[in-house]
């Protein structure tokens, strides 16, 4: 692919992310010749700032916790570059098998779509070096991810890069030390789990949260038992607060505390050595031409698609983070549904549901709607909630647990399984059964027939079930009745 | 029920283990008057001397090692002191439970069968005070569970009480403080449980196994990643063994060890303070008067049973271990087929085979037969194997772990699932979605379709069942052919 003639691929992929390499890897797998455009590391957040290294400082921070006090300082930095290097040796394994790929060529640089002519999609790649190339090909797939929102608040200025200048994902692991106070923007997913990671690490951490807990997107119920797990770790979490301005230079946040029926109260969170920004991330969606390229963007950036993730332009998809997305194996998910499209052009099946973790402690996974969705879109009366506290489990009582639970909402009567929140040591491994069954319509009837190897927690899981017969069993009768009067209602429209 | 005129109830259940509570407390929650004999402790084995201590002791074992040496002593007996804390804490609690139950009487004392009358069965009840009383009903359930084996070695009589006396799993939990030197009988699981647990107390410990792996009924691999981790915990790990004496005065157990080709060599384990012998169990079949009654037992003193658990004697039922189950899951299965059957006497589906776990380092989990005895059953053509290690998943990368996998075996072509093991820290709680899949006969092809939240380690089940889907489609055609020959070979019979 050089000279001036236009180098010709079956597809183009724009980003080397989760969902670039998927569609990447498919479509070589089937014999097509696939361009993968990259302007930063191959691999995308996931490998180079995001779940890889988050999770490997996860784990690598409770062994420094345990380590013996005066040894906790070095054990912490030790930690923060064995999170880097095991994220570079990823990123190095990732880079070598894709350059064994035939049919792929990997371009370095930033992509810009240009209107393409009789029905081939054109790229102009302008590479690290000044040197511009333009590539075509039937289709292209934007898979550019996301990036950290930085909110407009006096102090946060990317620009100057100060020894207080403010931390997101991207720059968090490059610290070489933990900093004697973080303070983290946004209790979320990414928030929590990085304030697990440095109080363990040796940090005074700080998480200040605009809404009235953290993990807002998670049940009520899950963001308590985690918030209970923070403050018992030292770490302060202030709710209902919202930040008004950094002054960087004497290390100070201001921040407004919101008080019921009352005026906000000003406060300030002093000694402040770096800010942690995770309130939320947005497409990457800029600078890639997508307006004069005919592709529209939603208000939040995010590119618009149909269900078989075409954008407004012919030939011209996108996948990932960039269509708002949020989670690697969504952005896989994608990535796989769209390889099936574009060689077996058949309508795709819903997506459904996705699963997701928090990483905190315990872990906090959900499939489905929370219970409040579910109670804005179906009458109280149709659903089945049951709770099992991982107290109450024969595991929970040899392993001491006095927090966690599973719990499951069903339609009564059919008890077809809508949603399911398991807040457990590892509910990312107790989850994707939950989610299995909920995606494949496997009921609560059924979910009782599980066996459980004794004395796992999942069984809980089937403790949920067995709630579930247990109370409907005698109301069948009642809820039958209950659910032809709904239906009725509802009318034929399903 | 007293006087002289026998008590009558619906049912009498023998044995107050998981099998027999799970049938009493069905019947009774379906308005059925039940009598529970129990000679012993409420909750069986399981409560009080299997799963229940043990998993407690496991789990308190680790902070036990991760504790400054000179607090290891006294840390190690307050574990063994907190084990029978919260197993008798348990027991309380299901005896309370037990007693607030209308409709169930329980009765303390030994059981034995008597010859019923007129469709009647009976049960004599010798109390501890060497009070009699009889029982009738219109069926008897047997769920007396088994006990260790203990074999016919000079030195492991159980008769004299010395302070080297060898302990089985119903003793073991009695120790104030972990031996200075445990030899265990027997690498299976609760063998191998144990000499993680009491290593991790401090205690030297040998493990002396006939066979020639440690778990000898699990997959080969699984008994491999297990013995390295026992011998990197310092456990000393003698397979091909077999113990000859035990010089008890002299604390030196005397063994056999068998050489390839060779004759055996005869060897001495010195120092020896404790020996626990886990070389397996006995169904629980003896001083209940079965012969008399009618009911056969077979040569391994299992109960004879057809597949609704009806013995050779009507009226009689047996469950769980009598029958030679070996798990509180599958006692607890049989209990709920068999309350099934009680009430809605058609006939049971059949049973599907039972998940296992060995909750060792790392969790051993197994669903279906072996990949060995696969082999001895369908030809090698038709199988289909599977492995992912999880180092090669990334959160086996972000946790840093170099063992452990994931391994399916299916027919081909269809994808069928015919077994899987897991051997993870948490295999456990990943084997209930494989249990499910094998049992419900989801497919692989279906399997490929998971999606599990990045980066938990579940995702090598996808992982595994991917590599069957990409093995699989490019010789789907060859496969129709093998399958086709071979059903044609094979006959109409199934």
């Amino acid at each position: 692919m050089s000279g001036d003639e236009p180098a010709r691929v079956h597809t183009i992929v724009v980003g080397a992310g989760s969902a670039g390499l998927t569609v990447a890897v498919g479509l070589t797998g089937l014999g097509r010749d696939v361009a993968l455009v990259e302007a930063g590391e191959v691999g995308g957040d996931c490998t180079n700032v995001g779940c890889i290294p988050s999770k490997t400082l996860i784990t690598l921070a409770r062994a420094v916790a345990a380590a013996a006090p005066e040894a906790r300082a070095d054990a912490a930095r030790a930690a923060l570059a064995e999170t880097r290097r095991r994220r570079d040796a990823l990123r190095a394994h990732e880079e070598a098998w894709l350059a064994g790929m035939p049919r792929l060529t990997l371009v370095r640089g930033h992509a810009r779509l240009l209107r393409g002519s009789r029905g081939a999609c054109e790229v102009e790649v302008s590479a690290p070096d000044g040197s511009v190339r333009r590539l075509v090909a039937g289709r292209v797939v934007l898979a550019t991810g996301s990036r950290p929102v930085v909110p407009p608040i006096p102090g946060l200025e990317a620009g100057a890069r100060d020894e207080r200048a403010p931390l997101t994902n991207a720059t968090l692991f490059d610290l070489e030390a933990p900093p004697a106070h973080l303070v983290v923007l946004g209790g979320g997913a990414i928030g929590c789990e990085m304030a697990f990671a440095f109080a363990r690490l040796g940090s005074r951490v700080t998480i200040v949260e605009m809404a009235d807990r953290v993990l807002p997107g998670a049940e009520a119920a899950a963001s308590s038992v985690v918030h209970a797990r923070l403050e018992a770790l030292g770490v302060s979490v202030l709710v209902d607060t919202k930040a008004l301005e950094f002054e960087r230079a004497a290390g100070r946040l201001r921040v407004a505390h919101a008080r019921a029926g009352g005026q906000a109260k000003v406060a300030s969170i002093d000694a402040v050595d770096r800010l942690l920004v995770a309130v939320g991330r947005r497409a990457a969606s800029d600078a890639l031409g997508l307006s004069e390229a005919g592709v529209k963007v939603d208000a939040r950036g995010a590119v618009i698609i149909d269900g078989a993730y075409r954008t407004t332009a012919a030939g011209v998809y996108a996948i990932g983070d960039v269509v708002g997305a949020a989670h690697t194996h969504v952005a896989n998910a994608h990535g796989r549904r769209l390889v099936r499209f574009l060689t077996v052009p058949l309508p795709l099946l819903p997506e459904g549901d996705h699963p997701s973790v928090a990483f905190v402690e315990p872990e906090v996974g959900q499939i489905g709607p929370t219970l409040a969705q579910l109670r804005r879109r179906w009458p109280d009366a149709l659903l089945a909630v049951h709770k099992v506290m991982l107290s109450d489990t024969d595991r929970g009582r040899t392993s001491g647990l006095d927090d966690g639970f599973v719990q499951v909402v069903a339609m009564r009567l059919t008890g077809r399984l809508l949603a399911a929140t398991v807040v457990a040591p590892d509910a990312s491994e107790m989850l994707p059964l939950l989610s299995w069954a909920q995606r494949r319509r496997v009921s609560l009837w059924q979910l009782a027939r599980l066996e459980v190897a004794y004395p796992a927690l999942s069984a809980a899981i089937k403790q949920a079930a067995d709630a579930f017969v247990f109370a409907s069993v005698p109301r069948l009768a009642a809820e039958f009745g209950t659910y032809l009067r709904w239906r009725w209602r509802r009318g034929p429209r399903g």
